[in-house]
């Protein structure tokens, strides 16, 4: 399935969390990843992230889609995203 | 359509993108909008945030999606979003 993961966690777990993030998905913008990911996998990242966010004081958004097709994307201005990217 | 929203601008425009957008979605996370809009206040949107936004520096994706069906949302931790949110 397709994911795009969104968060805003404290400062102290930036880096943890895109670094978990980034093992199983794509970085696109500052705090936006997204990519293809199977369901143990994503099971997986999600048990991975609830041990490093504090769930009183961080937010975390999976959307997920059972196709692609559906969903167009545009970016205006800069691609911030790491090189990880593949458009 | 169904759209979601991400940016990540310069703090002095932030107020302004995140007003402009809260006029056409809904604010769910820190630098998160998404909800319904037609062809047209999409167009809008979009030139209104072409006229606040810096190419070179900032950054907004728009996800789109002609329907909804396809797309779950999962929340962790908080729900930090405005109060415009409607689940």
């Amino acid at each position: 399935m397709y994911v795009i993961l969104v968060y805003d966690v404290g400062e102290k777990r930036v880096t943890r969390v895109l670094k978990r993030c980034r093992k199983y998905l794509n970085w696109v913008q500052n705090s936006v990843l997204e990519g293809d990911i199977g369901d143990a996998g994503l099971k997986k990242l999600k048990m991975e992230l609830e041990e490093i966010i504090d769930p009183d004081a961080d937010s975390v958004i999976i959307y997920t889609s059972r196709t692609t097709r559906y969903t167009d994307r545009e970016i205006m201005g800069l691609r911030k995203g790491g090189q990880d990217l593949i458009i």
